[in-house]
């Protein structure tokens, strides 16, 4: 799984941070977390295919969010998509593109799927042959889930070297599955001779926006990374209480606690003109801790 | 008047150009024509005051000329505007608006002032102390209107020299209104000799989207300038009117017919990676031609 940064800023605009957007690639598809106002842009500033975009999902209907995706959107259809899109988000996004497609009277070549999130219980809105892909509620000023991809359990892989010549096919997707190979109620080929147990499926959450809250502890646990923003420092704990949104320390905090593997923070508030105090302060609590830079790419 | 060029793309993006939008700024008020995606982030670029915006006037509602729209009134509402905004558009822009501000939980500190506007024929829309805006009808693929600004007829400029010591009130008034003034039915300053005629009111046309149409020469004439979309080269003449799009010496031929002082052209396709060949196939036509760039202040 790759991640690509496209936006680290927060409501208020400025001129050297983009609003939120995250793009994950797995297995040559593309999904977009958030859309933010100019994030088609960001596709052309980092070479990112817009035809391999495949699903965009919108956490919640702040314009920082989401005001780029009628761009986004509009030039898909420009461009000559065909393919179907899914686009996941919470009630109200739906009515505000029919209601913005209405008026420019723009017929789209291509399908839009919709899947309209709730922000009450954690819940499976994508299964894949990759991806499994859940919402889970996030406590902010208004409706806002988080999302939590699960890579699919990947196949047993095959030790070549140790696999008989004449093995059967039918046996051969036993070991792949994980499963011994019986014949005649007896083992014939024992898994473990043969295979080697596939690596655990990697994970990744994604919270913002979010007010200091444990009680997404329960929605995942040991991801290989976790985002969550981090809106305001420690010094103004109040007023990001007060605004619904999380300081470094509380998003480290919660990266701790979820034993995260790795964390990135982002959503920084336009009154800090500099960031690096937001790594500072997160390393207090927890050490793995990246900034969300434009552009910056993870591999996980 | 002082008009500033914040984008001269059309719909789709490229990295080297800015969706339509110019800023007009006179007698310390700003009028945004246009409001393409980002359009908040030239404000910031260019250092043009979020406070002085006093009217938004949008052309039509395909995306690149209105969706930076939403973002900016938002970003007024939470820097703390509380004075009043007009907003001049067509409809369904009314409709957008609140079905957004509704799901987004906003309710705005300052009061937008809405005026629809028609394309069926010319209106006047405006009417301050400082200028008169009319909105007249474009031919384009949807509703959309140009705009024409009159600044207002400045008073007679007095000579100062000339004038008595003794001078009453109520006859200097008259001086600057152009009038002669009567005592007892008989001429008793003769406005000539006391004032000069002020200069002819400036006048600034905006033209996009439009396919080449020279019915719009109706509307105005011998303007200061003239902002008309060249969408396209004449190579590209039949696209152009396929679009409901003009080309460069289609646009140099307004101006030349409308009798402007200047042409200022821009919207132009992604399809040119350079933008000089416009400026020379409409000098063929119209010899002021200016091409709009990012940033460009012209003054008339």
């Amino acid at each position: 799984m790759k991640i690509t940064v496209l936006g680290n800023g927060s409501a208020s605009p400025t001129l050297d941070r983009n609003p939120s957007s995250v793009v994950l690639e797995y297995r040559n598809k593309l999904y977009l977390l958030d859309c933010g106002e100019a994030t088609q842009y960001r596709f052309l500033e980092h070479n990112i295919s817009f035809t391999k975009l495949s699903y965009i999902l919108i956490s919640h209907l702040h314009g920082d969010h989401f005001l780029g995706l009628f761009g986004l959107l509009s030039t898909l259809n420009t461009w000559g998509r065909e393919k179907e899109l899914t686009l996941v988000g919470p009630l109200g996004l739906k009515e505000i593109l029919i209601t913005q497609f209405k008026y420019q009277q723009t017929i789209l070549n291509y399908t839009i799927r919709f899947i309209e999130t709730q922000s009450v219980e954690k819940q499976q809105v994508i299964e894949t042959k990759d991806v499994t892909i859940f919402t889970f509620p996030l406590q902010h000023r208004i409706e806002t889930t988080g999302f939590l991809f699960v890579e699919k359990m990947q196949d047993y892989k095959l030790k070549k070297d140790k696999l008989p010549m004449n093995i059967k096919l039918e046996h051969i997707h036993q070991l792949k599955s994980g499963n011994d190979v019986y014949e005649n109620d007896k083992i014939f080929y024992k898994n473990s001779d043969y295979a080697k147990e596939p690596d655990a499926p990697k994970q990744f959450a994604y919270c913002t926006d979010t007010i200091f809250d444990p009680s997404i502890l329960a929605y995942f646990n040991k991801v290989d990374l976790l985002y969550h923003e981090a809106t305001f420092l420690d010094e103004h704990a109040a007023r990001a209480a007060s605004t619904f949104h999380s300081t470094a320390k509380q998003a480290a905090t919660i990266a701790l606690q979820s034993d995260s593997k790795q964390l990135l923070i982002g959503h920084f508030s336009a009154r800090y003109t500099e960031i690096n105090s937001f790594k500072t302060e997160a390393e207090t609590v927890f050490s793995n801790t990246v900034l969300a830079t434009n552009g910056l790419v993870i591999e996980i």
